[in-house]
């Protein structure tokens, strides 16, 4: 039986969630896939951190170790930051490795790049955990294209910044203790400025556009709020209005084929389809010439969902994963 | 350049939009896929009958003129109800056609049958057309499987129950009315037995399970109760409590391995997922142990949305679609 051999690039909680799946779906990725998988390497930043236990698998602090293994076939990368991911990254895929990322901050910039070079190099780029976690968003989008045009993607992209205003909302405490709550129950950063200034958001936003139109507009002409302003007033007047605050982002192609993008705080009514999504999920509503409007809801964030999402990219890639297709 | 040649089965609504969908997007498929696809015979059952001119494709009343033609590759399967359909498809499969149905009836009951003989035969079947219209359920459990184990589905699976309900709250018109102007509308069948019934979302949620679970519930320990008992005073009382009748086909696996399954009306509140979702749409709730709760809201029907997930059906099947995938 074939035995698949990959590295993991950081081992915080999303790379903690891949090793935990691909051990704990062991004996059924054997079963439908046909193949084994086998964590040779994780690269650390600090070999002497405590951590799980990972036997029979070597950590290293030094990239090379990992990009100079012929054995390795795939690169599931969990770092953040734009660097060193983005340098790794292309340098693996220069190198032939298969790679599967969950860098988002790194994928809006370098996306484009990246999947040309891979293109380029015949290997396969996965990135479905980039953008709204456990939401099949990519793979959804990228199987109605080419059939449907999409017109327009919108959605709530950053759980802590509905998180906040759920709280505002239903608690009726300001932003701070809002955001607060949302540091101490480890949904945002200890530095949570890219959530709440709407950074966070925009970039997922970018790699949708990239994915949707092919292209991203230029980013310094896509206007990006926070919710930082948003006052205990402001929601508890809306919430009169039977209206809810969401941080809404926001791409949409006109009739010229330009792009329009956004990202800030929106005002929804009740009839709105991200009306009821609350907490730190994510909604996306993906608008087509074909389909209509299509809208998924769920977890954006996670070391479960997003590490099953990179799981789910690498068992595409091997192919066999609609068991309902029997090739001719 | 490859040229798939393919044959509709019926041509009612579902027949003309793969038709129209294959013509208004022969290039983009052309450039995407790099092949041509040839609708080489469209069975109907009164060739007299006025229809969309289809210059260059031949219209017959026999099925034997489809099945016996070599040339072709692939069957759409868009004909109502289980005969003759699932005859036409087994010997399709025994033939070695590829299938792509739209056809809930008959794949409730025999799809897992169908499933078998193609993978017996070597030959692909496509259904995702058959459960929520153009919503991708089929692909998305599919994907699913088998990072994660699917504990639950439900949802709204009949667009025109959801319809009459939201037109009796909304307008406070009583269950008669309501689907008077849901038939008017074009969106409930002359005859609406199984919509209001509760037998077509039985039988979509039949699909779901065999897919999900590997297997279907008995039958008859399903218990399925239809929309039409609801009056206008039951949904006034309702609204006043701020709560809403949905329509909710509902199967779950039990820690024994055990299938529960039900079909009826359930009161929903406002923090529910379903709360929102209004008129002809489909709504569909997945429960998997990593991902938690993952909910699909779209168009259920329709000549466009079903015949895009058919002809995405068919994308799939070539192989290409997923552009970011680039084998090794």
């Amino acid at each position: 039986m074939a035995s698949i051999k990959v590295a993991l690039l950081g081992f915080g909680t999303v790379g903690e969630g891949i090793y935990r799946i691909l051990n704990e779906r062991k004996e059924e990725i054997k079963r439908e896939m046909g193949c084994t998988i086998d964590i040779v390497s994780i690269l650390v930043r600090d070999k002497e951190k405590e951590r799980l236990a990972t036997p029979g698998t070597k950590i290293t602090d030094d990239i090379q170790e990992i990009l100079l293994n012929p054995d390795i076939d795939l690169i599931f990368e969990a770092i953040v930051g734009e660097e060193p991911a983005y340098t790794f990254l292309s340098d693996a895929i220069e190198k032939g490795f298969h790679i599967i990322t969950a860098n988002k901050t790194m994928f809006a910039k370098h996306g484009p790049a990246l999947l040309k070079h891979a293109e380029f190099r015949g290997v396969y780029v996965g990135y479905e955990a980039t953008t709204a976690g456990g939401i099949p968003i990519i793979r959804t989008v990228t199987n109605l294209l080419p059939t449907d045009r999409v017109l327009r993607i919108r959605g709530i992209l950053n759980g802590t910044s509905n998180f906040i205003l759920t709280k505002m909302r239903e608690e009726g405490i300001p932003f701070k203790a809002a955001l607060h709550e949302a540091q101490t129950l480890g949904y945002a950063e200890a530095d949570p400025t890219d959530d709440i200034s709407g950074k966070d958001a925009f970039r997922k936003l970018m790699i949708l556009s990239a994915l949707a139109f092919g292209t991203q507009p230029n980013w310094q002409d896509v206007s990006v709020v926070g919710i930082d302003k948003i006052t205990i007033e402001d929601v508890a007047d809306a919430s009169k209005a039977k209206l809810r605050y969401r941080h809404v982002a926001d791409i949409l192609i006109d009739e010229k084929g330009t792009l329009h993008g956004s990202v800030g705080p929106v005002l929804i009514g009740t009839h709105h389809s991200l009306y009821g999504v609350e907490g730190v999920d994510n909604a996306i509503i993906v608008e087509t010439d074909y389909l209509g409007a299509l809208t998924l809801v769920g977890p954006g964030a996670g070391m479960y969902p997003t590490a099953s999402a990179m799981v789910g990219d690498f068992l595409q890639m091997i192919g066999k994963r609609e068991k309902v297709l029997v090739n001719s």
